[in-house]
């Protein structure tokens, strides 16, 4: 397993779903940063289950606790550790998942690589609960970026294939970011965010489940930031996204829809606005050759189905290698998009204070 | 810059379109190999520009000199180092851009990260031509991966919206991943590619350019392959495949499209045949939990329509900070994806023997 | 600050000597792995503080708590995390630090580094308390190693130039490591070892303090281990042991005494034994161009002498930059040797992990 | 293997003995820097064999070729791609060392690690060669150090037990540095190198050979530099110079002679000076906690007696498995000690610039 991500933002995860605690190490903040609690609550807030009808009914307070790397709220230069504890816990739903993995989950590949020693617990540390350290680091990640004037925000793009308005790629705001954050269903034409709602509504009653689309954006972004071959902006980007559970996709600026434009169509002419080079267009995504251009950077994530659904579904049972049925109990989202937005901006957050 | 991938294989990238050589730096490839010349020369004639209508006119031979690394072309287990010299470059084609940033290429921003001193000659170091060393290495990586009975190739699945067929993602075989590498235009369904062409060539006609979509697939892979949470096969083939440069976007099995199923449809059954745990669909792209699940691994990459057209665009002269007009010289692809093909397959096998 | 080390086996240290806690993380265990408590323990045990007369009268169990990484005690391939809570601090002595820096401590390099944000309590994150989690961690992976084949273990060569006798380079035994480990004073020669407790004695009397050397053995190792040009043996071996506080020196095999002698004394032959290719002498110290050459690997460690004594001393007031004379109070070892010890083994297997 | 050193300043070293080439690549140096040729000439020339009589009569011109990194001289912001070409290479020397390995030389461990596949010519990549990428990377470091005031320089402290006078810890200036490097034999004391050279004269008369010590210091390093715990300045230091073949000890400040002395003796007290905290004696080595004082940073490596001796000794043939005598041949150096002193000061270089 790999666990690491970033060199000068270094963010360590731990923790299984239902291991004593998880947690996260960080190491290369600066030192002076008071920690602003209550951003970091909210974030983890908006990840956090059991808000409401179209999310599991597991209740985790998700109350992280700081074990090193603060004076009196103030960070000192030695790595940050915040631990959050499993309290919600019922293992017993998980026994036969042992035998029967559950199809599109991780189950029967972490069975492999892990030669059936892997946690079955809540998925282990495969489990979507494993985004709150991510969260955690986010925040903190976000409020150094907002330091800088940096703003990160994403909202539901679209769900079950009903879409919401997108970011305006050129003129998104910062405060136009912090608005739709305050949601509680984040998306910014709230008509089209009903029909989701009733979409998932429906699914969830027919024991099933739906996948939607993350658009993220990134304001205040200075020109430059970038390293290409390899760590340019969407490399790292891209990287750090799909550690979020459930991401099966990732395009930025016009993304595949530009695979069927021309050239001149696609292209973003440069112009000057007060003295600032910008460009007219942003199909780039605010990224030209994994640079930064210093326009906003704009990216989707598609995010599959919750594999889990109470409709039974073809397994093998792994002890005699024989076809098998299984029912997967447990208490589950009907669609993960709405909780998995704040990931995405944590995962943002992480890969872009990592370039600067 | 960032000019090194992976940690067991690991390629380090050096050149610009106009330096003296341009090469690939590799260590960490077992000593007792012998270099399969043939597949590398195959591979890099793929990616080579001028071979016909729809490329760039520019002639290069590619051919690359090792300067250590093998004793009578064996490894010998030190670092393996090969250059390809430029011998082919018109350095006077570019002087303009120094104050011209060409839109949607990295000319503005490699000025702005390097203060004015990026090699502006080709596009420097952000060349496509810098993808000859990736391809060098991913046809060495290849030649090991094969060794172990694990095929990639790639084929071009759309352009300008015209879509070939896809591979079959749960039985794609090697046979068929070597054939379409054979094609001069590597498409499954020839018809489709014959509309394809004279896509491009209008395009060309009228000083425009077209995108297009990329399909790999990667057969024998082992269950069990992968590092999750941060170095899961997506997180590190998305890394490696966006280094080739227009790449937008990219998305494991059904990506984007699962976003819009149910999970009951989306979810890829267990089933066993002759003993053999598979899936009875592989929407998944073969990827569970970041890990590979046996069954062939897919994904599909977004190339935007290549920058250089010969149609005047708006741009900033950066002098003078004022607006300007541009029309692009040089000799440029009015069609990039061919020859992203090899490049891509090229990336995802640095991914791949860097996870194994 | 940099807390990681690693590729293989990554372990990540957290914490400062007055924080809610101090941690490792360690990635990369395989699964399956039962993990041997007791060996743990008397690991932990070896470098805890107020065991006896010549260490500090700080009393602190020292005993972890996993908060992930395991299932029923058995590794399950996710991240390793442990705990130990600090309880015996006692902040108010070390107020004063904060603008009297203490004379070859870390205090006034960390108040630049940090901005006088650092943790000055008990020395913050430079403590010699942050070498517990590196224990942890080094007896889980002597664990490993040991069902390997290969030990590893450490004595007092030298206190306050007063010598214990060295291990066999050619010939020393696991049981041998074994059982200097048991000692409460681990010296070959329990003689030697008389005189240096009453070395130790003295200058605790005199409010003064002394240091040592430290020899490690590492036997089992196969040949081949080692990766130069620069993670070589030494490389990494050097880059470990320096994370233990006051470690100002490291030789291999002869080290310095090697300089003085003639290329044909310091040569070691190569001879058969039984098939197997030895040497027959081991001035090398095991390791040839930074590969293991199947020799036991050993290296010594110069430790300064504890810092803290509580004689009086020049130092700084750092807010009104003048000079000043400081008493250090605390309670502090009159000699760290003792337990640098484990530390050592500690730091040596983390490295040798990581090698293989 | 492992080729390649730092995250900033990141250096790759590929070649080998009697490959077509050896080389650098160097990434993250900022563009803008003009490369001072001549600073790299004389850095290579002190390296360099054949000058004199107590070096090996290989001449090796050592001329490097610049293959990327650098328009007309000044970087540009892409990898830095130097080369070296092998022209005085007499393979046929070497022939017996695949079945006999030479006693303290890596030929057998390299045999056993890369299965029989390593380069026996000349060593291979375990060659002293090698070193010539490293001092070439060096010494572009040094020139973007001295641009910030900081100059790193080395002289010999001992051959074969002869000493020269040690640099003053406390006020060895820049100016004093570059004096010994202008000498042909690098000490301080040029009476005391009259005997160095007399012994190392009567070593080759008697086909063997002699080893000594290199002191290297660093000034203008401000305070505050390092990443303890495992990046701290003693650890990149070591890890670096543990490069350069033959080097078996390291040390820093006192090093292993601070173990003799009392905490009272050893430490340096604070003081200030025109308003700037300094440390009345430097017994740290300018390094505090792993990160620097602001004094000078004080190191010296041991440097083992050349292994390649004209004197008959015993090795193995690794076919038969069977003692058999060796003799060496070959042109080497009775006295590596006068060339490593570039190298030393190359590897310092490379670990400062990675730090800060």
């Amino acid at each position: 397993m790999s666990c690491s991500f970033g060199k000068k933002f270094r963010l360590t995860v731990f923790g299984q779903s239902h291991s004593k605690a998880i947690g996260a190490v960080i190491d290369g903040i600066p030192a002076g940063v008071r920690l602003d609690e209550e951003k970091i609550k909210a974030l983890l807030s908006r990840r956090a289950p059991g808000k409401n009808a179209y999310s599991t009914k597991r209740r985790e307070a998700d109350e992280y606790e700081i074990l090193s790397g603060t004076v009196d709220g103030m960070t000192c230069g030695a790595p940050l550790c915040a631990v959050i504890y499993n309290t919600d816990a019922r293992s017993g739903d998980y026994e036969k998942l042992k035998t029967l993995p559950r199809p599109s989950h991780s189950d029967y590949a972490a069975y492999i690589k892990h030669h059936g020693f892997n946690d079955v617990r809540g998925g282990g540390n495969f489990s979507g609960r494993m985004t709150a350290p991510l969260c955690f680091a986010g925040a903190v990640a976000m409020q150094i970026l907002e330091s800088r004037g940096i703003y990160i925000g994403a909202h539901i793009k679209s769900i079950a294939g009903i879409e919401d308005r997108a970011f305006s790629p050129v003129d998104v705001s910062a405060a136009e970011l912090e608005n739709v954050k305050k949601k509680d269903f984040p998306v910014l034409d709230d008509e089209a965010g009903e029909r989701m709602k009733a979409e998932i509504e429906k699914a969830r009653a027919e024991l099933d489940s739906v996948g939607g689309v993350i658009e993220c954006a990134v304001t205040g972004l200075p020109a430059g930031i970038g390293e290409p071959m390899f760590d340019g902006v969407e490399n790292v980007v891209s990287r750090a996204v799909f550690a979020v559970p459930a991401v099966k996709g990732i395009e930025f600026g016009l993304g595949f829809a530009s695979s069927e434009l021309r050239g001149s169509e696609n292209n973003d002419p440069f112009t000057v606005s007060d003295g600032r080079v910008l460009t007219e267009t942003n199909n780039s995504g605010g990224i030209l050759g994994g640079i930064t251009s210093g326009m906003p950077v704009i990216f989707r994530a598609a995010v599959k189905p919750t594999p889990s659904v109470g409709i039974e579904q073809g397994t093998v049972n792994l002890e005699t290698n024989s076809p098998a049925r299984l029912v997967t109990g447990g208490r589950h989202d009907p669609c993960i998009v709405p909780r998995a937005v704040p990931c995405i901006e944590a995962a943002a957050a992480l890969a872009i204070i990592n370039l600067m």
